[in-house]
C-alpha cells in the first residue's frame, strides 16, 4: 500500500483536476490510498463522483489554499499549519502519507517542504528533479528551478541524488550522469562545473558512472541517464526545450492544414500522428521530484489537466515503491566525507 | 559593393563548403566582392568550377589552417599572421574586407578577433548574437557563447549591441529586449539579471524598448526582438532547443514510415512536409554575428553544407549594408556613462 497526500486546492483548476487525476491514479494503482486536504464546499460534491477514490480517502478539511502568484514568504507566512499545501506535506513528516502531491505554486511550496521537512543531513539546498524525454526513453535532469547557482559540492550532491533517483525510476544498478557544460573539453566552462567534474571523476562513486560533460544538444539524445546543472539554467534550458516543443507542433499543424492534399495526407497518416502525439505529450512526464528533503513532494504543473496530474501522482508511487528517500539517504551516508557538513536541521 | 574576407580552410569541409557557399550567396547578391584566404592548392580546382565567384575575388595563399579541436592560445601561437583565419580577420582590420566569415573553431576565431581587432571603448567582453527562429519571425539572442557569467553592466552592453543589430537586421526603429530569466517577476533570479533589469529601466534607452525578464520559452514564441543572457546559459539553452528539433524531427521520421497509411498520408502531404523541413531548416539561420569587436566577424556552424554557409555570408552582407558597426558605435557613445570604461586597446 502506497500513502499519498495530495493538495487539493493546488494548481490553476484545484479540486476539478485533482480529484478526477487521483481517480484515474488509483484505477491504475488499486494500492494507493490518499490524504485529501481542501476546502470541503469545493470538494465534496465532486468526491462524490468518484466512490472508489471517495472509499480509498480520508478528507481533511482546510480553508486556506495558497494562491499561484503567493510570494513563497507570504505564503508561508499565511499557510503555514491551516493551508491545504502546508497540511499535504505536514502528513509526509507524520507518516500519514508517503509522498505528498501538489500543482500549486513551485516557490511557496518548496518554502514549504523545507520549513517543514527540513533538509537530509550533508545537504545543504534540495532541488527538483524533471523527468527528460529522449530519443532513448527518459532521462533526469536537476536541478530544474529550486536553487540559483550551486557550487561544486552542491552540484556533488544533486548528482548523488539524481542518481538515486535514477536508479529508483529506472531500475538500473549504476546510472551514467553527466554534467551540463557549454563544451565537452576538460578546460571549458564554468569553474564550478568543472570541479565538480574533478570531484565526481576522483570520487568514484560506486552508485554512479560518471561520463563528463554533457551539452545542451545531449539533453534530448539522452546521452547520459541522469543530467545535473543548477537551477537556473537548467529551468531555463527545459522551457527552451519545451517552447520549441510547441514552435514545431503549431508549424505541423500549419503544415498539415494549408492545401486539400495535405490535409487528405493528415487523415491517412492519422495514426502516425497520434503516435507522435502521444510521444510528445507533456502531460505523459508532469512531476518535478523534490531531492534533498526527509520525505517525498512531487509538484505537478500547475496548468495540466487530469491526466497530467495521475501522472505526477504516479511519479510519487513509483519514488515511494523503490524507496527513494532510503537510497538517497544511503548514498549520502556512504560518501557523506564528500559533502559539506550542515548544522542539522537550522540549516534547512 | 560589399567586401568580404572568407577563411576558406575553415570549418568541418573547409574549401569543399566554403567556396561552392560563396558562389550561391554572390548569385544571390552581384555586389559581393571576396577575398579568399585558403591553401592555394587545395583551393586552385575548386575555384575554377566557379568562373563568377573567381572573376570577383582575391586569393591569398596561407600556409596555416586552424584545426577544428585546436585550443584558443594554441590556435593564437600558431596561426597569428599566418593562419587563413586570422588573416580573413585582419582583412578587416585593414579594410581590405567590410565582414569576415569563418567556419572555423569558435574558441579560435574568437581569441583571433578579439587580438586583432580589439573591443570598442567601453566594451569588457564581446558577444556571440544568434538568430533564433520563432513563431513570429526571428529574435536575436545573445550571447550564445563567447562568455561564461557576465555582470549587470556586461548584459547591459549586450542589450545596447543586440538592440542596434536588430535595428540592422530586422529594420525595426525601437526593438524590444528581454532578459532570460527563471522567472518574469521583479524578485526572481540571478542578482546580475535583476540589476540589469534595474539598470536598463532606469536608462530608458532611446533606441530601445525594454520590455522585462522573459522565460525559457519565450524564445520560440518571438516575444521579444531581443533576449538578452550570458553566455552559458544562452549557449545551452540554444543547444536544447536545437536537440529538441532534431529529436521531433526523428519522432516524425519514425511515426511517417510505421504503417503503409502513413506512409500513403506522407506521399499526399509531402508538399507540406517540404514546407515544414523548409521552416525548421537550420541553415537558414546559420551565422553567429561576433558584437563588440571594432570591425564584423560572422561564425558559421562548422558542420554546415553550402547553403548554410551561403547563409551565414547573407548575414554578414545584411550586417554591413545596414551599418551595424556604426550603430552600435554610435549607440555605445550615446549611454558610454552607462558602461564601465575600460583602458583601451589593453582590455581586449
Amino acid at each position: 500500500m502506497v500513502k499519498i497526500s495530495l493538495d487539493v486546492m493546488g494548481g490553476d483548476f484545484g479540486p476539478e483536476v485533482v480529484i478526477p487525476g487521483a481517480a484515474k491514479a488509483l484505477e491504475r494503482h488499486p494500492d494507493i490510498t490518499f490524504v485529501l486536504f481542501g476546502r470541503h464546499d469545493e470538494c465534496e460534491a465532486l468526491l462524490a463522483r468518484y466512490p472508489t477514490l471517495k472509499e480509498r480517502s480520508v478528507f481533511h478539511n482546510c480553508d486556506v489554499a495558497i494562491a499561484m502568484d503567493e510570494k513563497p514568504s507570504q505564503a508561508l507566512r499565511r499557510g503555514r499549519n491551516v493551508s491545504s499545501m502546508w497540511q499535504a506535506i505536514a502528513a509526509v513528516k507524520t507518516g500519514d502519507a508517503d509522498v505528498a502531491v501538489s500543482a500549486g505554486n513551485t516557490g511557496a511550496l518548496m518554502a514549504m517542504a523545507k520549513f517543514c521537512l527540513r533538509t537530509m543531513p550533508n545537504i545543504e539546498r534540495p532541488a527538483i528533479a524533471g523527468i527528460w524525454p529522449t530519443l532513448k526513453g527518459e532521462s533526469i535532469v536537476l536541478d530544474i528551478g529550486a536553487t540559483i547557482g550551486a557550487d561544486a559540492k552542491q552540484l556533488l550532491s544533486f548528482a548523488v541524488m539524481g542518481g538515486a533517483m535514477a536508479r529508483a525510476l529506472f531500475e538500473i544498478e549504476r546510472p551514467t550522469i553527466g554534467l551540463l557544460n557549454v563544451g565537452v573539453e576538460e578546460i571549458k566552462g564554468q569553474e564550478e562545473v568543472r570541479e565538480a567534474g574533478r570531484l565526481l571523476r576522483e570520487a568514484n562513486i560506486d552508485s554512479l558512472h560518471y561520463s563528463g560533460f554533457v551539452e545542451g544538444d545531449d539533453l534530448g539524445k539522452g546521452t547520459v541517464d541522469v543530467v545535473v546543472t543548477e537551477g537556473f539554467t537548467g529551468n531555463i534550458a527545459l522551457k527552451a526545450a519545451e517552447g520549441t516543443a510547441k514552435q514545431i507542433a503549431s508549424y505541423l499543424r500549419a503544415a498539415m492544414s494549408r492545401s486539400l492534399l495535405s490535409r487528405i495526407g493528415y487523415l491517412f497518416a492519422k495514426g502516425a500522428f497520434d503516435a507522435l502525439r502521444e510521444k510528445m505529450d507533456p502531460r505523459k512526464v508532469n512531476g518535478g521530484v523534490f531531492l534533498g528533503l526527509n520525505g517525498i513532494v512531487i509538484k505537478s504543473h500547475g496548468g495540466t489537466d487530469a491526466e497530467g496530474f495521475a501522472a505526477a501522482i504516479e511519479v510519487g508511487y513509483d519514488m515511494v515503491r523503490n524507496g527513494l528517500t532510503k537510497k538517497i539517504e544511503n548514498d549520502l551516508k556512504l560518501y557523506h566525507d564528500l559533502f559539506p557538513s550542515n548544522a542539522g536541521p537550522e540549516a534547512a
